[in-house]
């Protein structure tokens, strides 16, 4: 597949992990959302921030994606597309079970984990989505306190 | 409080810990627990790793007991008192919400992130406790194959 072709691909999964935010949004949540993708663009699991919705802290979007793939032998192959920059947490779920490649929609607003794991082996695409931007800043700019909780600052 | 009674309180505070990776043991988990203490000692959340017993991967000991904690504003004053080295997830989970001191019963059998997160700034205590290093020497032995899943290896 050609760089095109295959940034193509990484806007189709970012739109799945943008729906989930926009979902979170409407829930009243943080709204990030995230989702595995396996080799062949399967949606492996998908999910979105959960703290206000479930009163879970460890529901951020990546860790809920994550966790609605399921049991899983190896992640070598798999791709997490998260609207948001992954924080250290999330990060370190990308680290710790070797997840092959990561898809930001933007990191502008918050900028985790991503270039550690760059410097750690993993794929690391910036898509520097508009509408991923349009929607955090919108969020952080209403919720400031919120915001501040879900990420500890 | 003089360095003796604090490693007192840190053996009082693992052994909650170590209960809970017990309890994982009989329901046939992986034998990893832990609790989030606030400053005067109190147990804010305990758990212990649940991948076999919720199918859910995001189970570490760590995440459970942070999660059985609810949502709350400030972690700098708590502690992480874990059976085991925490791996990536985990020490990215007490870097992003600013947990101020992680108590660690073995590094042993599995020695994760607590040297990056000393590192930055978290008080980082090891107790290299025989107990711990016995059940997780004898799972790891017992179910190479479910230690490695759960560890992405």
């Amino acid at each position: 597949m050609d760089h095109r072709s295959r940034l193509r691909e990484y806007r189709r999964w970012l739109a799945v992990a943008a729906e989930q935010a926009a979902l979170g949004a409407r829930e009243g949540g943080v709204p990030v959302g995230a989702a595995l993708v396996d080799s062949r663009g399967e949606i492996l699991g998908r999910g979105r921030n959960r703290r206000v919705q479930d009163g879970d802290p460890t529901a951020h979007a990546e860790t809920s994606a994550f966790r609605a793939a399921g049991r899983l032998r190896d992640y070598g192959d798999t791709t997490m597309v998260t609207t948001l920059s992954p924080c250290w947490f999330c990060s370190g779920l990308v680290r710790q079970f070797g997840i092959g490649r990561v898809v930001i929609g933007e990191a502008r607003n918050f900028c985790g984990g991503h270039d550690w794991l760059a410097e750690n082996g993993v794929e690391v695409v910036l898509l520097d989505d508009a509408e991923c931007m349009r929607m955090m800043g919108e969020f952080i700019a209403a919720s400031p306190g919120l915001w501040n909780e879900d990420i500890g600052a």
